[in-house]
């Protein structure tokens, strides 16, 4: 077999899901990549680590050696090397091997290996799950349209934020946990936000009179995400309802779970 | 009366409601579900315990051969028994007095008789709030329509907590509370809902700068599952609302409680 | 002046708002709420009576016993007593005098003297503010549509949160802080509507799978409602624009904020 | 150079953004406010200030006397200069140096220099963000027809905890921290917006009860300002669409970030 055809069959298997063999590879991997996660998990866990010390740092190499493998042969076979080593997945591959390597300076660096997590999103890919991509894209698409409205947004968020945590560092002071204005736009956001851990929480009533005005309007511009991606969804919805055309009677405004048209009865997917 | 006959007659009680005596079993086992749910929570609070053990035990085991006996009759009078075994209401049934008899080999199982409660729901038919299953009906239909973008959404959110979570375990470490990865996956689940217990917090400013960046990323994402649910539900009800249609000068968009047609006066429903 | 007379004379200052006298009333009336809901709340601070003790007693006696004139008088002078008795206003002006009374039996009830701050209410009657009158009936009209909805809603948010409480109760237990079945109700309650004071918090991991479950239900079930009154908001907003309709072309759907027809330019309100 | 030539120069770079200059002045400025923005919070971190306090002094005053110049020069150059002192900016310029000099007689006021931050809105107009500007537009109109919803809305909130906070302060009483209404306000707030600090948390079985109630109304509430602004921001953005005319077709119902007419292909900004 030559280099050139071993090269072509190694794709089909790696990067394509339409052979038998592509799909058991894609299988086989995604058992590989949630494994190598749990293992990461149990790892971090002081009283399961203390007696197979070693065996989880042998695992840990054996699935990293295994992806940097993985990593290599899919860099090698592919026709344009460099558009997959730029691409979301190439970049993610990358970095779902890095970490291991890193450790050996950095101790602690291994935990990072967690971004093998995004790997698994192939699994809608090899499971076919179009119909949830699709519902994806709709996301996706609302989020788009919404996404200056939402920086907008966050912007003011932001002033907000930093203005009110001054006003409390000047108010409650080091004395109550305000310790410095960093802290205290922190602790704004935890408020805001409606999270309110309560580790820093006002003492004094006039701080607390100004606490209960950040969260009034953090309770209330929780309203405007809400508001802009509902107001966007509800069009793409529509925009997507239109978008099906009846090949029989050319009606639109059909569901996006039909599958005859609802006016002649015609299948909309024929 | 043949053995028959008695099958018809206690199936005419037991599952209709449309007969006096049928209605009076109906409301006679709703109240001994609930004498029973406020036994089990009784039962829970140790100082009411303490001199009436006794008691309480009599009284559950009362209610678990009541119903164990109502069961064995149900199955017994049903025409096809596997088809009320297998329903929503032949599980519930059954698992309202399980738990019992387990708490005879586990201690403390008894307290999963709370599914009782479940029974419950059986008041919407007998009290013929028809009105309310309809409405509940537009809830359940949005949802089934809005399932598979929540579901997208769900899957993003575990992603991400627990990308946050490992990250937050290796900023934080286990000196400030984040003492596992499946514990700082807690405590992310627990910041982007925004409950924020506060039991675990982060210490370090890296940790409050992620943590913040994670709230904020909590805070926007409410707004998906809430404007998916807004969408479906207003195309529902104006799906409802186009259901209905005049006899007499064959308008729709009729509001839900309209009675009469709004355009030419004539009932509705006649 | 006859009995008759003087009746109808304080009829139009006390029940009416157009005559100077009328407004005056009403304005001093406001301000006699205003002040003696402020000395409630100071009456509450410690520090702030154990010096003036005398004082507050009295001023608080002199406000009950004019409030108890007023209604008298109100009384006295209704064409139609029972039917202000009765009415909202009616029942809102006694409960803010009975609690002083009650207090000479049981001690503290006076603090229940706060419902006097829903006479305040009148202040809309008084001003004239009609507008926010008529944004608070769309409100209103929005949230009867919504109430079956809501409902259905919170019945099931509260046998969801009783079946999570009595888990959490078996699986935490009494020494977690979990002491009861109804307190693992209440910490449920504060766990899904997301507030999360941590008073109350799992300690072992399989309550903590659990209540990370009971969050992410909670942060997507706000949902319901939100979608459920932005649903009939929307549809009342729209109804609310079709019901101005333009003298002149007799178009509709103008904004409420319109003065004039957006098509032809002739007033709306002449 | 006349003092008249002179003043129309430094007006055209000081207010002007569309020479060189003018740009390069207005990019100097922004860097400014950052810069003394970071000194400020850096400045209230206590170990970063003790070694370098006399650094921290100096370099304030020195932005501060800078940004007092320029607000002389403002002035000064203004054609119409009471107009531009009434202005927003120049109401936000006066504020953002005006705390230094109070700083003299009261320590600690110089942390509310933090308001130079709202002079970093001007990076809007220079960076020519107009797109964003025109979504700010969207949003803040959305808010102009929703405000006497929301003031509505804000009313009953303050009513309902004004209310649950007398009845929570009788029920709980100082022993568990309610130590007066204001407090039991405060709590109340915490409590309805969902933040939940739980540095006071209800301790009686009752007083949990009532809690319990005040979050599934707070929960249930949060879904008024969400709807009314979504439903507002809805119609907004409908109106938007439809403002736009293609000059060909005459056919409007363009999305926002389009820039050619959908129906026949015609440039919509020629």
């Amino acid at each position: 077999m030559t280099s050139q055809a071993l090269k072509e069959k190694l794709h089909l298997i790696i990067f394509g899901t339409d052979t038998p063999a592509g799909k058991n590879f894609d299988i086989f991997l995604i058992v590989a990549i949630i494994l190598s996660v749990v293992l990461l998990m149990a790892e971090s866990m002081e009283t399961v680590v203390r007696e197979y010390y070693l065996a989880f740092r042998v695992l840990e190499w054996i699935f990293t050696l295994m992806f940097t493998l993985e990593y290599a042969v899919r860099i090698w076979c592919s026709p344009k090397p460099w558009q997959y080593i730029r691409s979301f997945y190439g970049i993610v591959d990358l970095l779902s091997i890095l970490p291991s390597y890193i450790s050996l300076l950095v101790p602690g660096a291994n935990y990072l290996l967690i971004v093998r997590l995004l790997r698994f999103l192939r699994v809608f890919r090899v499971l076919k799950l179009v119909r949830y991509l699709s519902e994806a894209n709709t996301l996706i698409r609302s989020m788009m349209m919404a996404r200056r409205k939402i920086s907008v947004f966050f912007l003011v968020v932001l002033v907000l934020a930093t203005i009110f945590g001054s006003v409390m560092y000047v108010v409650e002071g080091p004395a109550n946990g305000f310790s410095s204005i960093p802290k205290s736009i922190y602790w704004t956001i935890v408020t805001i936000t409606t999270v309110g851990y309560g580790d820093i929480a006002p003492q004094t009533p006039l701080g607390q009179l100004i606490a209960a005005f950040a969260m009034l309007i953090g309770y209330s511009i929780i309203a405007v995400p809400t508001g802009i991606f509902t107001a966007e969804l509800a069009q793409e919805i529509q925009r997507n309802r239109n978008s099906i055309e009846c090949i029989q009677c050319h009606k639109i405004g059909h569901d996006s779970d039909a599958d005859h048209c609802k006016y002649c009865g015609s299948s909309l997917y024929p």
